[in-house]
């Protein structure tokens, strides 16, 4: 196949028309490729480190690299260690908004957390005794609000997230990891300090089982084919990889994206969103969810060892070689 | 098929394609069309508030409004008081950034300023305290950084910023409005503050001039029409809108509106992100541009009463409209 | 020499020495003029707002006003409502911050809290965001800390605190007020926050024992003159009101001293110290007490009208005349 | 007993008795006694660091230490390089608020300026984004303040601050140094933010020459004999070393007395009013006044060497020997 005549046939299908475009030379996805981004990759394997504030974190495979890559009509690309298990983190806080949103509606939720981008961490507390409210839902303090807001007694807050997220996967044997579930229990005191200082803000009305449905959502466990779906399912105006649409709905993927590009990444999301431009989220577990709205590919990476931000250091750089490789930021013409 | 005539092709068909998957009943750009989105909103013009904390911006006729949208091949729709003039204030912080780059590379910039998003006003001083660096170039800290590292003696930074904003626009009558850069030098109290914190965190290493040229830059005054071209210029990798690639550099466009995303509508941007979701800066005189890469279409707005966030009140109402009307933010699929 | 004859001799040359040092003309204390003073100030009492944070804090009687000046060997002055009982909320942060040095040394507990004034409310969380620690255990965080330093399990903590006001005061009819007890635990989000986020600084090693334990010892009850015998002990090196030495300590009054002078009236501590100049704490239960080691008095006062700092607002003025008119600012010649 | 004897009998009696109450052995104050200070505060010399911030500054002998007390009745004892001199920095705070005082009351004052103590930096500017004021008028923006205050056009501020110095001390011979105002004014880009940060917040009216006044009072030159005078002032409500009462005014001496207490040793204060407990004042170019109204002394010490805090190292350990030897905290019994 000539490269002009190639062109014109990608061009018509959205699919490779993205490669094309941003770069003349085509790259062809392909597990071999996505190996070769993982090897040139491994080097930085020593310069991050793996959670440790929560105990069971710090026992996870730091050598564990992995991406796999979901694009439109199921055509699927993986390599490295995708079959490893690891907690979702909180990559769990764009279901609960999404749940959250369902329940109240965005404008309510909205009223309890922000919209905001931000230069603070992850699990920054000193904002809440100036603000309003939590500065996004995706930083750990906006998502405690989120969680606590999702419809229902007891653990149901959970019930529900897991259920979507088995949905969304379609494959129920997604279940919790309990040790890491008890471990961020027994040693989360700062979740639980903002948790009460979020009741004393009026902002959440439950009790400490809506902070253990927190702890329960970022305990959930998966693998990065899974993650690649949930990314798909944002990439797709939440339809499922498999075309099934049973909560098909482009304001919330539109809400979602734009959350994931503004903080999705936390303090790092701006210099991300020039180096990567795709909305995207993180998790302290070691994965990173890439939703491409223009293609429609949904990407997973995984990689424990975290840099100073809190995201997978291997994670943003094998993002950052796909998105220069592919030309698929969002603010590339 | 030669590249040229596949070029034209896409044109044609990427323009119509983007408002027929935005809203399955198309949305034609017209005229016609703009005036209606004006008027939709004309109702909001009380609830802004003309900026007077530079006495001579309070005297804007705070009752204009117009809107231009330039699309490729020199398509331009436009309506209202699109010859009033004003001047670009924080729209030109876009310009410094771009010559700072090219006199230094973005890493050498970037030393001395963040990427980062954030919940604090445009002229927040605070985190210089606490921040090795401004937060990012689109706040009053920041942009006093990269104008003071435009290389050039004396007025020398202003000048090549004005000539700049000269070519893109191809209008050489382009020029300072002198009584609202003597306002601002004069009452410029917070700037001149933060100037000197800056030489102080060595940050800055020219005198007040450099801050004069800040002043300056703000000052250059100019019409809706000229302001699409800018926002034309960024949506379309630096080529001018007449196709004059003198400057194309598709680095500094996607640097700029990943910044323009995450910072240029100031603690603003993750709202203005969820809702509008187009790489905009606005400045206090009234003006936004929008620069959407995906159609490449530059747009304009210009109403100088502002909301609290600093921003054209009206200039967000109609470009939310716009957005959601034409379905060009980001994203969306 | 019968008692009561040496006790007036002494207050004879006692009293005048030093008001006759501040003032040249010297004013007789007695229970008239403390009435005098209570009138004087009692205008006041619509413009303080009785606690409500806490509910059952708020059943307050807002009208009551009291005021009680103990002197050496036993002189003592008393007006208005002094046999109301009120909680002695955050003076128990005295008594705290003395076994606590008494258990671990002052320099341990001082590793956990700071010696710190502050322009920051009582109940500030931001601070443990950038600050090691507490600035001072005055305020709400740092309290949490000495209390839970105090050694023993359970509520022995608080076993402790309620006995040695028992000595202090010699009364042993002193208790909890379990009502407000409960209230303060059931509603003190705030101080849950901190203490979880304090175990999160590694300051705080127990559980919500020493929480409960905290909330408990603000809820002993007391009136106006057990308070009284307790800014007299501070006030005379840890001396009690009759002479019992058993835990006399200079150190550890200079201690107190200091910090009721730096901080025991939160962020007015400073405008305190100009206006009044007397080491002095308050509680939101509306007493206040004052300590002069210069002259060895030790008065209390109680007004649950609170001003916008958290202090007594009639109190803080009656002290304001006493030490005006006794002229025992520590800051007069 | 008429009052003006017993005034007499009081004064005579007061000064040895703050030795006998103070220590039961009491101290002779005495030049050897100080020296004996000095030498077992000079194995201090290397732990702190002469202020370099300002060129002229590290020019300073960071070997020389002196002290230098004086009593009533013109009693002084001195011992070390007390011919040394020195720029008074920060010491000049204290004469530039009383004649701010004089010019415009109390109340105008601190209108303009708070009261608090504080936990920051004596150069911090970040609070004055979120409060009204600066904190106290001993940290540099509230300084700036007060010398902006004091009525008069161009460099009079200046002058009247160099005349009221040179009152005094009854010192005509002191003047400026040259050198240090001209480094301070070319490098004080801090001071030089934070002045027109108060200019936006309308704290101040006047141009640069307000803030050329501040450089220069801080470049007034004295030597540890002058600054004991002016410490014996301030002890002595405002009554000069050698009787004359031009100036008496206890409620300036109060006023000022309590500022150093509570904020005079900047972040310090708190830990040092344990400490040491007497009203103080630091500079950066290294000497410390304590002011004790309780027995009329006035002590100066200097040595350049700061600690962390900007306070001179060995001149907070010889207050600290000279209050515990001698028990002039105002905390102690």
């Amino acid at each position: 196949m000539k490269p002009t005549i190639f062109k014109a046939f990608v061009f018509a299908t959205a699919l490779s028309s993205f490669t094309i475009i941003a770069q003349n030379t085509p790259t062809k996805l392909s597990n071999t490729y996505l190996e070769k981004v993982i090897k040139d990759n491994s080097s930085y394997l020593n310069q991050g480190k793996v959670a440790d504030y929560i105990p069971e974190l710090a026992k996870a495979n730091s050598q564990a690299i992995s991406v796999c890559v979901l694009g439109p009509k199921g055509v699927i690309y993986k390599a490295g260690d995708y079959k490893e298990k690891f907690t979702v983190q909180s990559i769990s806080k764009l279901i609960a908004l999404m749940i959250a949103v369902e329940d109240w509606g965005e404008e309510k939720v909205f009223e309890r957390v922000g919209y905001y981008g931000t230069s603070l961490a992850f699990n920054e507390f000193a904002h809440l005794e100036t603000m309003p409210t939590p500065l996004n839902p995706m930083m750990n303090a906006g998502a405690l609000v989120t969680t606590a807001m999702i419809k229902g007694e007891g653990d149901e807050g959970y019930q529900r997230i897991l259920e979507r997220i088995r949905y969304i996967t379609n494959n129920n044997t997604i279940k919790i990891n309990q040790a890491v579930y008890l471990s961020e229990k027994e040693t989360g005191h700062r979740n639980r300090g903002m948790f009460h200082l979020l009741k004393n803000k009026e902002l959440i009305d439950k009790d400490e089982e809506a902070l253990n449905n927190y702890f329960k959502q970022c305990s959930i466990e998966i693998d990065t084919e899974d993650l690649a779906k949930i990314a798909y399912f944002f990439a797709n105006e939440c339809t499922r990889f498999d075309g099934d649409n049973k909560y098909k709905n482009s304001s919330i993927s539109e809400l979602l994206l734009s959350q994931m590009l503004t903080a999705g990444m936390y303090d790092y999301s701006g210099a991300y969103s020039r180096k990567i431009g795709i909305p995207s989220k993180s998790g302290v577990g070691g994965g990173i969810i890439a939703a491409d709205p223009k293609t429609g590919y949904g990407i997973a990476v995984f990689s424990p060892a975290l840099d100073s931000h809190g995201n997978s250091l291997i994670g943003s750089k094998i993002l950052e070689d796909l998105s220069n490789k592919l030309g698929i930021s969002l603010f590339k013409k």
